[in-house]
């Protein structure tokens, strides 16, 4: 489309700093016919204190009217531990049927991770979204008291099994290595392993030039940082995804460069795109987060938007501006934000 | 006591060549006067697929007469995946109520790590061993069909909580850096994740020494290979255990290496002792397994039976053993035990 029209939700923290080096990059990238409006929105702890406010059906409906949304971080020490995060995050992702949480993990040349030996990195998980131990069933019984019982459910539905399952098997297809893992704990978790495992199993006929392989999620950890190389596309649960795909951020560069889509793959909502990394309350305001991952965010929005070449040209602009970092004076984000975007405009 | 009445259950796959060598550690190091009578228990694969068993009451009753269990590896390929490890090893874990799951890692001078910069290692993980969503509760509906709904519930009690998180502070207290980590969720999993915090919060007023931290489990993937040496003792719900645990023993050395308790503290049921590894099939009968995990296993038996100097002799032993093996040929699983019950019995 030659239009974009784009929620920008800078968030809590150092999410403000992020999103601006963003939308710099961004710009940079449009072609000059593109027409770009941004519309930002005040989400947080600041709106909560002020309102008592995470996310208001009107809230939803002004972004529905966006083509994607653009997030910073979202979360703040004064605000008690879940209430932006089921309240906001969760609610925006369920509302907007965000079923596809992508999380590519790329090491790439220049860029040090924890492991020894250089290891290959380049895969992408694809963590359902909408479903499992995050969906807020349970309760709790006896507040408080000696005798408290508090439950968490996991619901998982063929549904939303399959659709999550056939976006990965999609995606595999279409890499040159054609490789997909499901990731499960299918001998303790019975009931939702076997759904998982019998969907993989059912899609997986439909694609015979898949390879396919079954791992139990603490296997899979094991795996990230003894064979990373092992991977190509994961396909797993949202908490087994939440989980790994910090892991395989901080083998892969850390969360100063790891990126995802919260995606709608039909359209019907806008997708959101987001860095992995919270909102650094520590060191915000003093210009020194790494927009990196913002940036490497945007260019997944503008993939997901059919913007193949200029998502392209922004992983390219900050491959270089990373493999330029070794042995350089760090830089402030603005000067990051800066520099890929003179790279991008090339 | 001068007596111990160990039931041996080697299992599948390498199961049996550890656990041998694991029993004459066990002899060597025991002085003359503790007399040790061993019974094995033909678990496992074999006996499921003799007569469809897995454990059953007469079982119980017997190994409830033990002073303690030593296990090797339970599981096979030749049986579904849930079914030995629900219907042995987590039923085994449940009936006895051991509700302690201990898992020390310790990165030991000469072990190779997937991790750069020699980290200094040594932390024990307290898991919880019989709750949160490892208790079979949940179910599927409409199996099989396109309108499948599986679940799986996390149950967690204050009585449950509160006695692993007791457990865990005595143990951070008796260390010389008085630190504990809770890992858990709370800002998803907000019902059981305020009961483990509350709960977690209102023992640490009773130690003021101990220093503690709340991380989230994603959070702590991260810290376990950027920074490894933050931890002293960790306590963690069923699930996230199992989880860090398996990437805790990836980095301090891997599985080869990694000894677990399930633990009944209060002496009611004997409790287990096992290596974190599993059967692994590919490798039996080959004389190729590391016996370490095992040797290791049966150190942490021995000082949960009152037996520390006999312990400590062990861990010493490996410790020397594995600082040997440096640039010399690999042994074979014999080799390995002959040396150390030499060491031990030195
Ligand atoms: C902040 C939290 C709700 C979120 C999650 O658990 O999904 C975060 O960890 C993430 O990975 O995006
Ligand atoms: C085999 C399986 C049931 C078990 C678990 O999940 O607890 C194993 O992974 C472990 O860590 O002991």
């Amino acid at each position: 489309s030659r239009s974009i029209n784009l929620a920008v939700i800078p968030g809590d923290g150092i999410g403000q700093e992020v999103v601006t080096e963003g939308l710099k990059v961004l710009s940079a990238a449009l072609p000059q016919d593109v027409k770009l409006e941004t519309k930002e929105y005040d989400f947080g702890a600041r709106r909560y204190h002020a309102t008592g406010e995470t996310l208001t059906d009107a809230d939803l409906d002004a972004l529905k009217k966006h083509d994607a949304i653009l997030l910073g971080a979202i979360g703040d020490p004064s605000v008690p531990s879940g209430v932006l995060e089921r309240g906001f995050l969760l609610k925006l992702r369920f509302a907007f049927d965000h079923h596809v949480n992508l999380r590519p993990s790329k090491l790439l040349p220049g860029v040090d991770t924890p492991l020894k030996g250089e290891p290959s990195i380049d895969f992408v998980v694809v963590r359902e979204g909408t479903e499992g131990p995050y969906t807020g069933n349970g309760g709790t019984i006896r507040k408080g008291t000696e005798h408290e019982v508090a439950t968490e459910v996991s619901v998982n539905t063929a549904f939303g099994v399959e659709r999550v399952v056939r976006d990965a098997f999609a995606r595999a297809q279409a890499r040159p290595r054609k490789k997909l893992a499901l990731i499960h704990k299918n001998n303790v978790l019975t009931f939702a392993g076997h759904l998982w495992t019998n969907i993989f199993n059912k899609v997986a006929a439909e694609y015979p030039e898949v390879t396919t392989e079954y791992m139990h999620v603490d296997a899979a950890t094991i795996y990230l940082v003894t064979q990373p190389e092992r991977f190509d596309v994961i396909v797993t649960d949202n908490l087994f995804g939440d989980i790994i795909t910090d892991l395989a951020a901080a083998v892969s560069g850390g969360i100063g460069v790891a990126a995802s889509g919260n995606i709608n793959p039909s359209g019907e909502f806008p997708s959101m795109f987001e860095p992995v990394h919270g909102s650094a309350p520590d060191i915000a305001g003093q210009a020194k987060a790494d927009p990196t991952a913002t940036v490497l965010s945007v260019a997944l929005l503008l993939r997901h938007l059919g913007h193949e070449a200029e998502a392209t040209r922004i992983e390219e602009a900050v491959a270089a501006d990373l493999a330029e970092r070794v042995g350089n004076p760090a830089r402030s984000t603005s000067e990051i934000g800066d520099a890929l975007a003179v790279r991008v405009a090339g």
